[in-house]
């Protein structure tokens, strides 16, 4: 296993000790263990070859539920490449959804910014949660939990995917003819969409111009999707009127990124969905206990999909 | 009307435009308007007898629930006075909790303060919300829809209340017999009293004492409830791990408390329950639609209940 790094190591053993104790968990650079003797690889973004020097392998596990870093490699073996999506990854990220659009419907940056001046804040809110429209992109394990955890909380949704999805109590939207109404509808739209090349930069200036004006963003999806200078110009002329983003091109996001003191951005580490580790150690030990049974493996990368 | 002050006036007129376009709208100090034509008053704090010398008026509207500043008025007209409690208000209350719980469960103030550092601070969640019991403790209207909204997202939840309410979903405690056991249940408590002789300082260390090690708290009640310093030492010696203050015994809260900038407290400037003035023109229009039908004011000002 590579994912986290050396010091995560201990923690990841303890989580698979007490779903998998007869599992030997080595760290990826362990001198001590041959290529020849690996099973399984637990990986975020391996370097390229490694995976395809171990001719056991019987299947690899994404760390998340992108696998975007793991297909740069040009050597990859062809054995199963797990997604994570542990069950409480979709829970976790309903949760963060929540927060954020609450977040953006409070001002809640704006009680930050006061809070660090020691500076009261009188508050006005302009609109309601209830008022808004939440517009969700990208409706797959993730959306819909999300869209139904909005909608519990007596928020509107809509929701847009390349294929018709349904889900009770939320108006869906699909494929590139019905995109621009979906978008129309959406007074906060959160992005769930996967790293393909056609996500690729497609949080810009045209999309945010189909949104209503003063809208809110939740970007949840992948960094590469986001050009900054967009987010920001639309911020500043007031297309967009905040924003939560919480993946970045370049992660850890740079010092220097103009984000990061922005008054209407509110930055998040990569931390929406994050299943915690003894999360993923159970949803593996699963995965593999069903590999053994002769079961299918569940949430495999899909090429003709792209993730 | 006077709510707000002169540069609220356009927002209040849109959104009673939206509600009642028929109603003329007038700024209180607008000097085309003669006192005679006034058939109602939005005010929060009016100027002692101005509205004694408005013989239209059909009835006086406060712009918050409380109108102790209107009382102040020795020359107040015997014109129905209605307190301000739109339906959106146990909302509000609801999504504001929900943020809370959700900010301390995923430590936001933690990524509010590496973002003013421009700091990436990694991320792996010691627990997850599912993982939490709140406490809710005061089941009013407000309590009810709190334990609701947060039971939507999946959240376990308890209650208190002096006497017995019922909540699907809730395992509710009452009166002073339980309490104990109630607190002992909550990882993350919120506050939801009213100010009465009986909670005075009742957030203070013989209460924390009672809770989880590690737990939050969520103080969405009176000011008068809480001992801030008690607050501060349980939040340093690790029985609180992180507080959500949003009402304080002086408002605005002075620069020199020391809630401001610690590490562990998120300080909100009242704004809980707040109803948008959308919210709230949408209430007063349904009031004068009702008194115009005949029917009752709903939520009187009450001399005899003092509020």
């Amino acid at each position: 296993m590579k994912s986290g790094g050396p010091s995560a190591v201990p923690e990841w053993a303890d989580a698979f000790a007490e779903f998998a104790p007869q599992m030997a968990v080595r760290w990826w650079d362990d001198p001590t263990v041959a290529p020849e003797q690996v099973d399984y690889a637990l990986v975020w973004d391996p370097e390229p070859g490694r995976l395809a020097a171990m001719p056991r392998l019987k299947a690899i596990f994404g760390s998340g539920a992108g696998v975007d870093k793991i297909l740069l490699d040009p050597h990859l073996p062809k054995v199963p490449l797990v997604r994570c999506v542990p069950p409480e990854g979709p829970q976790r990220m309903g949760e963060f959804a929540c927060w954020a659009v609450l977040s953006l419907c409070k001002d809640t940056r704006g009680f930050a910014l006061a809070q660090a001046e020691r500076r009261w804040k009188s508050y006005d809110p302009p609109f309601a949660a209830t008022d808004r429209t939440v517009g969700v992109m990208g409706i797959g394990a993730m959306g819909i939990r999300v869209a139904e955890m909005l909608r519990a909380l007596g928020i509107p949704v809509v929701g847009w995917s390349r294929t018709r999805k349904t889900i009770p109590g939320v108006e869906t939207f699909a494929g590139d003819a019905e995109r621009d109404a979906f978008l129309a509808r959406s007074d906060i739209l959160i992005c769930l969409l996967p790293a393909t090349p056609e996500t690729d930069g497609i949080l810009a200036a045209p999309l945010f111009a189909k949104l209503p004006r003063g809208a809110g963003l939740v970007q949840l999806g992948r960094g590469s999707q986001q050009v900054m200078a967009d987010i920001i110009a639309a911020l500043d002329n007031g297309q967009l009127s905040g924003a939560v983003l919480d993946v970045f091109e370049k992660e850890p996001l740079p010092a220097e990124s103009p984000a990061w003191l922005h008054p209407k951005i509110i930055v998040t580490p990569h931390a929406a969905s994050s299943p915690s580790r003894r999360d993923r150690a159970r949803y593996i030990t699963a995965c593999i206990a069903a590999q053994q049974r002769g079961e299918p493996l569940p949430n495999l990368y899909d090429p003709a999909r792209g993730y």
